[in-house]
């Protein structure tokens, strides 16, 4: 991360979604969520370039079906996004399906854009219906405050069990014009991204072709949002939009050139922050956890590795518990299911703990504090077999995760 | 479970390891765990087919590498099984192989048997090393304890955070002649077993080749053991290891026929049975938790959706919480990986509560009392699209779990 603020013309600013020119945004409440912000609207003045990706879960949810048919009837052009928050629309069938596309024609007559411009997205619980009449009432409040400082708004209006909204704006030179990007996400439980329910929401003024932002935004999206977990659970909600308006009047990034690959870091930065959020505030999460995999022969590899180790339930309860435990972290490598030899790898946890598979002397007591001192762990695994790394993001297992989810629902 | 013991000749009686003929057993306290017994011996007094299945994960322990040659050396025969508890003589390079033969050598000369005919495990804390000259000393005493009386002390010498102690005896008739099965384990955390630290230790006096013993194992680990799993963690040390010494006098049972189906179902028996103790055993579990998955059309599509489901957190803490969540049962059918059918899709909690994929009308209120009532909760899948079934079993996840894992090591 530190690459790219040492850098001169990357800047990060105390901004959101609406950062970028031309986005607005707003985040009302619609009634689902006693007494809280449950409904988001984000609008691009000028038809975007857009892209998504979605839940790989069989059951996927109802309006992430109708979105992905917007991106595909549109050609991957958005200018808005529906977000609410407390009740997920998924497991709830053709009814489910026809609220959906209800709410794409609510915002489609509210804003004045054609149907296929216009994403739709839902989080929260499973099984239940979406209160229309609230949602086309609250739509309209939505509509007349969209505004340049609706982020925060937005931010909050998509959270469920989050503890905190998490939103980034940063801007960066391309031969001379500031491009902006701004970004929110929500995270929480059920997060385990491939897509997780995890929504992440990412826009920018950059003048980009379509075909490269898709491109972007799936490189990055598989070395972020896919590389955190906070249960091992992946939802039927998850999604990450990208918009791209153009307005910021740069030359067209239309080919893989120094441009594009600028544009790329700024995409990796803003999401690697979002997704680092999310696996902060997992549920009940005491301390975020890194797992860097050092040495694989491939990136599939390293996160296998990566990911076994992130979710492991040992691994989290011994971090909760400022536990140096090794042996918990070579067993998850173990049944990682990629190819190591046991007796190669060099296992960090602050200091090298583990060398050629076995332990080295040091002090369990100085680990322990490190432990109890930081809320950042960073477990460093050396395969010694390759040249590839893979970064996981997760959180710690803590008895308040099993009181969040154990609440009668 | 109901099947065999409806049938006349198939009886379950209060003993253990030992019931089979010539087999006798003992446990000792070697120092490890303090105060608590931590030394198991098995042994029979002729020599036994025998076979054994390992964990797969790459951390294999040394006593687990030791065990699979000396199988391979006598080319599946076994006399003896020495078991210590408190470490699990994993992580522990060279010296922790070394240390491993060595311990095969003192049961050897003790017990005056081929060093090939000896099997020797360990189950614990990773990375640390075998006290030897305890276990020596600790070995006299168990060899001059050894008796048919001693399952019971041995069933508990290979414990470790376990509760309970997990054993059981079962008799029936082939062709007039009485066939003895004996069977211990141990379980609690890392239990994911492919084999997980499970282990399971099962005895008989059965007359049978070789072949078909090691096929009868297989072919049950993959339904009972297997499908065990208390936190998705798979150990380093897993381990089922079978004898079958003969000595019940029964003609030799050496092809696929009405006897060897016999045995198998009775294997299958003791087997599932300890399986379930080790479930119903997981670390700070108030309940077991059966998933049954039918309709399916391969046990391993169906193995996938019964793992998916009993490895989710979010289940586990909903049957804590006693909560008719089936959206997050379904969340899991969804990202298991096995190709589903969503709209097809039956499940049953106590009653039917999910039909073609979309939630019937329930009492919440009842479902929530039922799961309060009940030490297990039973989950059925219904995927209508084959013929094949399979069930794993598991437990909730607690307030304990975190806490015993938290324990600062």
């Amino acid at each position: 991360m530190k690459d790219i603020l040492d850098k001169e013309d990357f800047q990060v600013v105390k901004e959101g979604i609406t950062y970028p020119q031309g986005i607005k945004a707003a985040g009302v409440k619609c009634g689902i969520r006693f007494n809280k912000k449950d409904l988001a609207l984000i609008y691009s003045e000028k038809l975007a370039d857009a892209w998504g990706m979605f839940t790989t879960n069989k059951f996927k949810a109802a309006p992430l079906v109708v979105t992905e048919k917007n991106l595909s009837f549109s050609g991957g052009k958005l200018q808005a996004i529906l977000i609410n928050s407390g009740i997920a629309n998924a497991c709830t069938g053709e009814g489910g399906l026809k609220d959906a596309w209800e709410t794409v024609n609510y915002v489609s007559e509210g804003l004045k854009i054609n149907k296929k411009y216009v994403a739709v997205t839902s989080t929260g619980k499973i099984g239940e219906f979406l209160p229309m009449k609230n949602i086309e009432n609250s739509l309209k409040e939505a509509i007349s405050k969209l505004s340049t400082s609706g982020s925060t708004e937005a931010a909050e209006a998509i959270l469920t069990t989050d503890t905190k909204k998490k939103e980034i704006a940063i801007n960066f030179k391309l031969k001379g014009e500031e491009i902006r990007i701004g970004g929110m996400a929500k995270g929480s439980g059920m997060i385990h991204p491939n897509m997780a329910t995890m929504l992440g929401f990412i826009t920018s003024d950059i003048s980009i072709k379509g075909e490269l932002l898709q491109e972007a935004l799936q490189e990055v999206v598989k070395k972020t949002f896919n590389m955190i977990s906070v249960d091992g659970d992946t939802s039927t909600n998850d999604m990450v939009l990208v918009m791209a308006n153009g307005l910021a009047g740069n030359k067209m990034v239309d080919k893989k050139d120094a441009d594009y690959y600028k544009f790329l870091e700024a995409l990796q930065y803003v999401a690697e922050y979002l997704a680092k959020c999310i696996a902060r505030d997992g549920e009940g999460a005491t301390k975020m956890i890194e797992v860097v995999v050092q040495g694989a022969i491939s990136f599939g590899e390293a996160k296998k590795v990566a990911k076994a180790v992130i979710n492991s339930p040992l691994v989290k309860t011994a971090v909760f518990g400022k536990d140096p435990n090794w042996g918990r972290i070579l067993a998850a490598v173990g049944y990682s299911g990629a190819e190591v030899i046991p007796d190669k790898i060099d296992l960090y946890l602050k200091e090298k703990v583990v060398e050629d598979g076995q332990p080295l002397t040091f002090s369990r007591q100085k680990l322990h504090e490190y432990l109890g001192s930081s809320d950042e762990v960073k477990i460093i695994i050396d395969l010694k077999m390759g040249e590839v790394n893979a970064t996981a993001w997760g959180c710690d297992l803590t008895y308040d995760y099993v009181k969040i989810n154990t609440k009668y629902s």
